[in-house]
């Protein structure tokens, strides 16, 4: 039995090797290692020492390897085999797989080694290629074992090992009517409990399913939130095509949620694990967002350039800048971030948008009136009264209107269908920021009379 | 079969009919729809209303509900049905969901429901109770079938047919020694693919396996990265002690996800779903992270108070605060954005500081560089080319130190023991905004020769 290794240390050893040139220890101490142990490892090294890490592999474990690697890095590790071996574990993949990988590749080598599979899997590839991209038909498998209302337990028991080499997973098998469409489904766990006689219909339970043009992350969740080991997916018309299993869900949402968790902090999603991304990369996944919000922030040098005047007689006016729109920012933040994931979960959907006015402006109301006491009475004591009162009542105001937008901004986004996590948190702090210091000078106006 | 319905739908005519209070109607109608559409929705209702129509389900179906409620919303549950009623449902939960549910519990209620327990359900409850709260023993099932490397494939079928109704999950079942370590695991898949008679030593796998300490959600993302169904737990001496199901490791990386967003956006991770959460406790996910970076905030104001006179000098000057401690906050969130979820998925650890440092130090510096001189032009043109120098250099300096600080953050949290996501963005614009601009006004003088 291979012992789990701890993963820094069989970082240092191989990367010690690496630098060593000591190819003949290293292929040992590779192949020595669970395919699963050396994944971590392989996606932290550049992509010179990738690829000859993995070509010392023994070839059944290297597909192995290769399928537990992100598809980015597959994809990476491809430019650096030989066209044979990439034949060779390409037809090893399945054909959900498969399509994972081809998304990454370059539009001109994909038809070429499209072109080099068998016959079976370039049909069954197909069948999955042709969904549209964020679709669960693309995210399903094709390969599965279905079974008939009709048919006894130990009929399906047959059947289910003559296919066992070619399904992804047979631990729920679709019971299908003449038509194609699903009955019911029963699980391994269920054809195992039953006596051998028993016929399916007696023993199946009620089909959930989805439509293979899903949304795939609304799919994966149903899914996950049941914690079924797989769906049936069917198309139009409630016909099965296939299966989208645990294993394929979870990395649907794991990717869904990278993607959140980005756009959440202003930053395109790495496609790639940290350290296997480049530099150049990195500023790509960056700047574009971060020129959006400065162009945006030149609304608040525009602002203050209206309100020159009032700031140049009352130069203390200007201390308090940063701290009240840095407030409006985070309250706005914490108010799209709640209802952000709320709407990622399923909690809140878009129609529920005056439910979630009325409660994020009551919020906001509840928040500014904590902080506004608190401002009014440090800065009364510090400054004067007159100031106090101007910070304390910016403060009501500025939390109110922030939590209120942050709060419908990403119910906003999800009636114009733009991802929610778009109108990031960056982009409501910067929004927020012109339309405090609007209210802040027009408050400070009033009370100061200027 | 019960047909998948239209949730909002749904969700409509059970408003209706309990406005109505034609509780007849609403019966048949929360007992024709499928268990897994009830859950959603009575999610979304309030307390009192998710109690009426609880208590309009069928017994066996009530069951199956009560199991896929979140655990907060299970414990609201609780205080509005009779102490029978919910003896009951807690006698039906599996060993760890019922720890779910005693972890959000009233200290009071919590010794009355584990009394009166039967003696083998309070036995197994007590073995996950055992272990610390975030760690995997308190999540793992204690429910599971074994096999041993002599015993045939048949001699394992006819044990987990006897084991099958306890058992949370017989897709996976660990192979043990004398010692009850953990030899091997076989699956179910593999059992069924076998001959009858081979033995579990020829077909069984090497076993992954997790230490019943670990911290839960590293255990279920090495179950989710390798896509098992399961893996053991084991004790400090290598015995298996219990099993993470898939199921569970989606629920746990669930929560782990939802809690990091909150942080990420500096907001306490609400416990229950979003309209299931009473105003009041929104206000108080969100008060102290206010207050904390309020008062973090007023270091901007002295920091202005201390260049008061340079302001005064040049009010100008004033006109570009926002701008630029907003863009340094943007360029310390992306990159402890991309730094947080990276160490999540364990592609970043927390010993490789310097390698992130250096890293996010060049990004900062090019994405410095590149606004840096948009803002040279775009100032010197509107304003003069001192000011614009003042700008574009500054930009330079703030983007940075502002990348280099929000990348090494999350690890620094991590040295120290603290989740990562709690030096949340929020934090990090705050501490930003302070040395922007004492960065911003040194510049200022040197260049302006005030």
């Amino acid at each position: 039995m291979k012992e789990t290794v701890d993963q820094r240390e069989l970082e240092s050893r191989i990367l010690k090797l690496l630098a060593d040139e000591d190819l003949k220890e290293l292929g040992h101490t590779v192949q020595d290692v669970a395919p699963e142990d050396i994944v971590l490892t392989l996606e932290r090294l550049t992509e010179n020492q990738r690829a000859i890490v993995f070509r010392l592999l023994h070839k059944d474990e290297a597909l192995e390897v290769f399928e537990a690697l992100d598809p980015s890095v597959q994809s990476d590790l491809v430019h650096g085999l030989r066209d044979t071996e990439v034949a060779e574990l390409f037809e090893g993949l399945d054909p959900d797989d498969r399509v994972w990988l081809l998304d990454e590749l370059p539009a001109t080598l994909a038809p070429k080694l499209l072109l080099g599979l068998s016959d079976r899997e370039k049909r069954l590839t197909a069948v999955v290629l042709g969904y549209p991209q964020d679709s669960v038909g693309r995210r399903m498998t094709p390969e599965y074992v279905t079974t008939r209302m009709d048919y006894t337990v130990a009929d399906t028991m047959v059947r289910l090992r003559d296919r066992i080499d070619d399904a992804e997973t047979i631990y729920l098998l679709p019971v299908l009517d003449d038509a194609r469409h699903v009955a019911g489904v029963v699980s391994l766990r269920d054809l195992i409990a039953a006596n051998p006689d028993d016929v399916i219909a007696n023993i199946m339970s009620e089909a959930q399913s989805v439509r293979a043009s899903d949304d795939a992350e609304h799919a994966a969740r149903k899914l996950t939130e049941a914690g079924f080991v797989a769906i049936p997916v069917v198309d139009s018309e409630r016909r099965l095509v296939g299966l989208l299993t645990f294993d394929d869900a979870m990395r649907i949402i794991e990717n869904e949620e990278s993607e959140d968790s980005a756009r959440q902090g202003g930053v395109e999603p790495l496609r790639r694990p940290y350290f296997a991304t480049p530099i150049m990369q990195l500023v790509r996944s960056r700047v574009v967002w971060l020129l959006v919000l400065a162009v945006g922030a030149t609304l608040t040098v525009q602002v203050l350039d209206v309100f020159e005047g009032t700031l140049a007689e009352v130069t203390v006016l200007a201390l308090f800048v940063p701290l009240l729109i840095g407030t409006g920012g985070n309250t706005g933040n914490q108010a799209a971030t709640t209802v952000t994931r709320a709407l990622a979960l399923g909690d809140v959907r878009a129609r529920d948008l005056a439910r979630v006015l009325g409660r994020e402006a009551r919020v906001g109301l509840m928040l500014g009136l904590l902080l506004g006491t608190l401002g009014l009475v440090l800065a009364g004591f510090v400054y004067s009264w007159q100031i106090g009162a101007v910070i304390g009542l910016t403060l009501v105001a500025i939390c109110t209107v922030a939590a209120t937008i942050g709060g419908i901004m990403p119910l906003i986004a999800r009636w114009v269908k733009v991802d929610p996590a778009v109108f990031s948190n960056p982009f409501i702090s910067t929004f927020v920021d012109a339309s405090g210091l609007i209210i802040y000078f027009l408050i400070a106006r009033a009370i100061l009379g200027l």
